[in-house]
């Protein structure tokens, strides 16, 4: 065991300041990272503050962050896929039981015995829980760790690991590709990779967003049209034309309205999660044969996948670089939507610390 | 034009009574059908009553009857597929617009401009609207005209014309087959037609039912298992085990409930259309990739489909045969649930009448 430095909350009305945490030493299966950027995910907060207490109530002191990109410093014995050196992401998994259907299908997402990056009961004993992206290192499990494309700018690159991958996954599971008319609804963190996504898939992209003056940034970050959803007129002409439709709104809104955009056959995905059921007219559904879903992040080989992907096209997230000393801040201005469109931590500022 | 007897509704609150209405003298295309047997459909009622006023207002007096079975009885003279004494069925549409991209793939159901077996604007003019099959005859083009296998029961038959299409359609679409546990919410004349195909493409069959007293009838009729949905040990016991749920309850229920039971990446597909909003917990929809999808009938190929693979597997519908004088009776009854499994009324009463 060493210790490292990282940013924790001791309660749910506390805010995040630094303490001291222990990592593991590798095992013999292990990578040691050294923490480069940590994008700062909607779910951090909700961890932090104990928000998600009926399913997963937070143990503190907790550490959070899942989008973490940082570079090899050491590797156990039977590391094959990683050296020193080498530049390499963690995203929400740091290990599974690898012998379910679903991990043998490279689909750790769905394994019933995954480990979160934090949160986790810890299997290694380190600490009562495991501690996620907010330190300056982290011992992982290799075939838990992804390569991050060298061309790739990494505070960029850190929000890949979660709003990436949670966009990218159900875009593939669905069929996005070139000539298909896909939706976006809610230019934030998950909708602008969404966009990127979407446009680089060759998909006649449109974005619906309730701000008027988010349309121009929308069309810069690869949307064909931008649709204002308080306009009904707007939303009328938009209707049963869209093969797909990626719903990334947390807040209230009214689902039906974006189904009834459906083609036949058509399909929205829910990644934002309400904290209210959302009320589904069936009559929609029928209709079209259109189907709702939704989809939480993706496999290890699919993240992979969606690296190289983002690799090819240059695709990083827009991030706001920010010292973790600001973190408190940042995660006020996240809950008023006012960053564009993603804090990326630069970890240098807490080893200077 | 010619015309035949039939039983109407004059108004929203009369009962239904025999009237004397037109059918248009058959056109080259055209096949006139002697009714022999007709099913009585939840529809029948809603649309007697005008129950769908916002969506389609009756207009009266109407006709219902979409579950139609008969003999040819004349042929225009282009009819190719049908002579003088086949034995045919017309289910809930009788024309489209032959043109739009769903009806060139075959799925009629899709057609914006589909012509309903009752209630639509009728293109020939021979009556305001289309009326349906508590009457005599019908006159229909042929290729809205299927063939009924030999050895079904007629009775049994009608009600495949639309209770069987609703139920074997979105099964076909989304994969029931050997090796798949499949569920089937609600025993009714949905239901009933899900679990047996459900039980005829080999999948593990489960019933759900708020009523222990319909075990027996399930386990007859097909199902594997019988889960009574109130208990709620038995229905924990199904968590993530389904690929497939085909949910024929018209009623308010918790759809949530059913959800968590859908393995990774299960369906759940609505036929039954609850009146009011569905809530859905997204989180549910989440976590397992699962979908929540609706489907109306099928397309003519696929309803021709249904009906070769009803005869091949000797498959028809629990039917209480009643002479049409008996209609506002059924009508309660079906209210009540009060049938096993469909009504179907036998043509021949109204001819005597």
């Amino acid at each position: 065991m060493y210790k490292t430095k990282a940013y924790s909350a001791a309660s749910a009305t506390s805010s995040l300041a630094s303490i001291s945490i222990p990592r593991r030493d590798s095992t013999d299966r292990d990578v040691q990272i050294e923490i480069l950027f940590c994008g700062v995910c909607h779910s951090d907060l909700h961890y932090a503050r104990d928000e998600w207490h009926d399913v997963m109530p937070t143990v503190y002191p907790c550490v959070p962050g899942h989008e973490i990109v940082g570079r090899v410093t050491k590797t156990g014995s039977a590391v094959s896929k990683f050296k020193e050196g080498d530049l390499v992401g963690i995203g929400c998994l740091v290990d599974s039981d690898h012998t379910c259907p679903n991990c043998r299908a490279g689909l750790q997402q769905f394994c019933p015995n995954q480990v979160l990056t934090y949160g986790s009961p810890d299997k290694h004993r380190t600490a009562p829980v495991t501690y996620g992206g907010y330190s300056e290192s982290i011992v992982v499990d290799e075939s838990f760790v992804l390569r991050i494309p060298v061309n790739l700018s990494l505070a960029g690159a850190a929000p890949l690991l979660c709003a990436g991958i949670t966009t990218y996954s159900p875009m593939r599971h669905w069929g996005v590709t070139k000539g298909k008319k896909v939706g976006v609804v809610g230019l934030g963190g998950l909708g602008h990779m969404g966009v990127k996504f979407a446009h680089a898939f060759g998909a006649h992209t449109v974005v619906f967003t309730t701000s008027p003056n988010k349309k121009e940034d929308a069309l810069r970050l690869g949307a064909d049209e931008v649709v204002v959803s308080r306009n009904a007129d707007a939303m009328q002409k938009q209707a049963g034309s869209f093969d797909f439709i990626l719903d990334c709104v947390a807040a209230e809104h009214d689902i039906n309205a974006y189904i009834n955009l459906l083609t036949r056959d058509g399909n929205i995905t829910l990644v934002g999660a309400p904290e209210k059921p959302l009320p589904v007219s069936a009559f929609s559904l029928i209709m079209g044969r259109r189907s709702l879903s939704g989809s939480p992040i993706g496999g290890i080989p699919e993240t992979q996948e969606m690296l190289d992907f983002c690799g090819q096209h240059n695709i990083t997230a827009d991030v706001e670089v920010i010292p973790i000393q600001k973190i408190n801040e940042a995660y006020e201005r996240m809950v008023r939507s006012d960053v564009k469109y993603r804090f990326s931590i630069d970890m240098a500022s807490l080893k200077a610390e």
